[in-house]
């Protein structure tokens, strides 16, 4: 499995792919055919940033029939989808911050798809060629705000409600990885990608029948059943079966 | 008034200023404090762009009491707001494509905001400061989809949904213009940006409060009444009082 993390040095940004813990930096275009130095790049000062910088998030929901169920809501016949602002991305130990701590909000562990290369109108068994990989993100979300308001858009894309990260697996089977998220220590989501209602091919595909989607978009799939309140000083980690877990506090 | 737009020669892409069709082109950061050559771009090989790339475009709902009514909705106590797609941005000139001939699509006209600072958290008296300017644009609208559908990111942001220009208008009173939508000549939106619920600045103040905006953002701050269904080989025309009309064929 090859991870690939962005970071930032100075005033300089680069990809590298994460070995044992040692980064080899990327050399031309990630969403092209980059090659890798052979040699580790220094790891002092690096700043890890979200493994892409997306011109658009877009969330999918209600796709674990579980979820629907504790949300009450109908499961969709079609992939519901909207959009996150790219401004609520944060990456893997940063801090998420409430906006409201009068309001409910919630941690909801998902699988990222990251796009590889524009995509317009795609059936589901060609999507795979036009993935670049997966990643571990959070849909953080003010359920007071959610379910006062009709529209998604605002409860979700408050700055830091998106974690992300920290690396791209581009080797991996995404409709068979365990999920978890563990709250200061306690498993609180614990289910199986092969339980979403619409597969990761479909839902590319179904996107991009709608619109275009470009290299380095992301795509969140949905979080199963489980979702809580999450509070000021929690530890939430967001592991995914054979990638590097996503951790991020809550200030 | 100021009028500036984007254009794209060859490789190259860079703002100008528009004065009596004459191009002066833009030196330095458009977001910034820019000069402009005193003698004008030759015109031959332009190709107009959309006044901006913006990392997010927000659309505002029911913000005419007119059109909420026309829509069967209620007035929101806050201004609501989601998202479109950035890759459904169609130039001034472009055509717009309807991608599912047996729903009803629509046209909608509104005024954009065009932010011209990062901005956060701000009180509307502060607000004007963060702004750029105003430009035209339609917030095109499958209302099939849109009444299946609890989520509006979808309807919204086809490809070619938003169009969107010609110019930046810098220095207008945004509060004080007729707004317009003429569909082959025929005049079928008719109002006055006096008439919203919420204005430009409460829009801006309350969207800051909730997620950082940045230089280029743009904001469009909903469609007055008499929206109406579109069809192949349509021409519609915003015009918003002293701006350059914006004018769109429909494929």
């Amino acid at each position: 499995m090859a991870a690939i993390g962005r970071f930032q040095r100075g005033e300089e940004i680069f990809y590298a792919k994460v070995v044992d813990g040692e980064l080899f930096r990327l050399r031309g275009d990630v969403f092209g055919s980059p090659s890798f130095d052979k040699n580790p790049t220094k790891a002092k000062g690096l700043k890890p940033l979200t493994p892409v910088a997306p011109s658009k998030i877009i969330a999918v929901g209600l796709n674990y029939a579980d979820h629907a169920r504790e949300q009450n809501r109908q499961v969709p016949k079609e992939p519901l989808f909207w959009f996150k602002a790219t401004t609520s991305l944060l990456p893997d130990g940063g801090k998420i911050e409430i906006p409201f701590p009068q309001h409910r909000t919630d941690y909801e562990a998902e699988l990222a798809i990251v796009i590889g290369r524009k995509i317009r109108n795609v059936a589901p068994a060609a999507a795979a060629r036009y993935i670049l990989g997966y990643t571990a993100a959070q849909d953080i979300s003010d359920r007071t705000i959610q379910n006062a308001e009709s529209q998604w858009a605002r409860c979700k894309s408050f700055d830091t409600f998106t974690p992300l990260g920290p690396y791209v697996e581009t080797k991996t089977d995404p409709h068979d990885l365990n999920i978890q998220l563990f709250q200061n220590g306690r498993l609180r989501q614990n289910s199986h990608t092969s339980q979403m209602i619409f597969n990761c091919y479909k839902i590319v595909s179904h996107i991009s029948t709608n619109l275009t989607l470009l290299p380095g978009d992301v795509i969140l799939t949905g979080t199963p059943s489980g979702i809580g309140p999450i509070a000021s000083g929690d530890r939430l980690e967001v592991r995914i079966q054979g990638f590097t877990p996503l951790v991020n506090a809550v200030k």
